[in-house]
């Protein structure tokens, strides 16, 4: 071990899911998170891509900390919604993070919308900003179809209600394991993670 | 006088729009609607675009009465929501012809977005159907900014949060005739007005 790396969300289930995708991934850093950093001040999300939301989180962490931060920004792109939610995933409803509000609406508005286009695909950018003005970013996508109603309770966001291409389950019905190995956050991430050793491995 | 015409829309505010519209053009035909025919089925409006809605509602009432129909399918498209909430703008909030959840939802979506991004255009499709199956369908179009809070008690719908461009006022600040004369449906009705007159006139 050696640098330490500060995991840029507040969002207590997107930072159980980074740790374990940067832990699996054998990063050879210290992994931190906000808790330690109380007086950073809310970040705005004004980015119209998932990458500008990403690199607004990490830079915004790495400049108030001093130390190397990575930040995700993912959301569902829905066929019907033309990719909404997209970056206004956790925000939906009009109330921030609430998972549940959010899923029933994405429901509710695609209720006449047949099977066919249901098409989905979770996206994620995963960013790493390094105190120096270093910059990385990654992407991971997923693609699927959306439920009629929710189904599991693994997960968070929208896990309920999408089902992987070529699976049966929800992403919310899986492992953590087995959404990981090809969820959009794993896949970003796993992306990033040699990019994260070559440039903090000591 | 002569043929009649029945227009095809169940949306009382709508419904007076459409009739002012066609009287204002001076349509050579009688106006009909619904509700003569209270045992027309429910339609159900699968369409991905608005001319395909337009359509459908327009031959489903042609077919269903044995005579000439129009049908509007219409709705506010927002640039920060790739052109949502469109063919969804009448049950955006999930409830059907809910107009004030329906803007109040769009307004918390756009909470973080500023005036910059705040660009969006109502759209309509005007459809012709003739029992015999000719089928005629005519645009609008009404590019504009939306607003931070509801201004207006005209109109219907999104008026409340759209400004037309080069305008101060919302679509429901104004008055219906200056509305008509800009609007989305104005535009595409009157486009639409010499075609019914040609093939409908007496």
């Amino acid at each position: 071990m050696g640098n330490k790396l500060i995991v840029a969300t507040r969002n207590p289930d997107k930072l159980i899911e980074l740790r374990r995708i940067l832990e699996a991934g054998r990063v050879p850093v210290d992994v931190g998170d906000l808790s330690e950093f109380p007086d950073l001040p809310e970040i705005a999300e004004t980015g119209l891509t998932f990458t500008e939301n990403a690199l607004i989180k990490a830079r915004a962490v790495a400049a108030f900390t001093g130390l190397p931060a990575v930040a995700d920004d993912s959301g569902l792109c829905a066929d019907a919604l033309n990719g909404m939610p997209g970056v206004l995933s956790a925000r939906w409803s009009g109330r921030h993070g609430d998972d549940g509000a959010n899923l029933q609406l994405v429901l509710g508005q695609l209720a006449d919308v047949p099977v066919e286009h249901r098409g989905a695909q979770f996206a994620c950018a995963a960013a790493l900003v390094l105190p120096s003005g270093a910059e990385h970013v990654t992407e991971g996508l997923l693609g699927g179809t959306l439920t009629t109603a929710p189904r599991g309770t693994n997960g968070f966001g929208y896990d309920p209600i999408f089902v992987p291409e070529g699976a049966q389950l929800t992403t919310a019905e899986m492992s953590p394991a087995d959404k990981d190995k090809i969820s959009h956050r794993g896949r970003a991430f796993r992306a990033l993670a040699p990019i994260i050793a070559a440039l903090l491995g000591s």
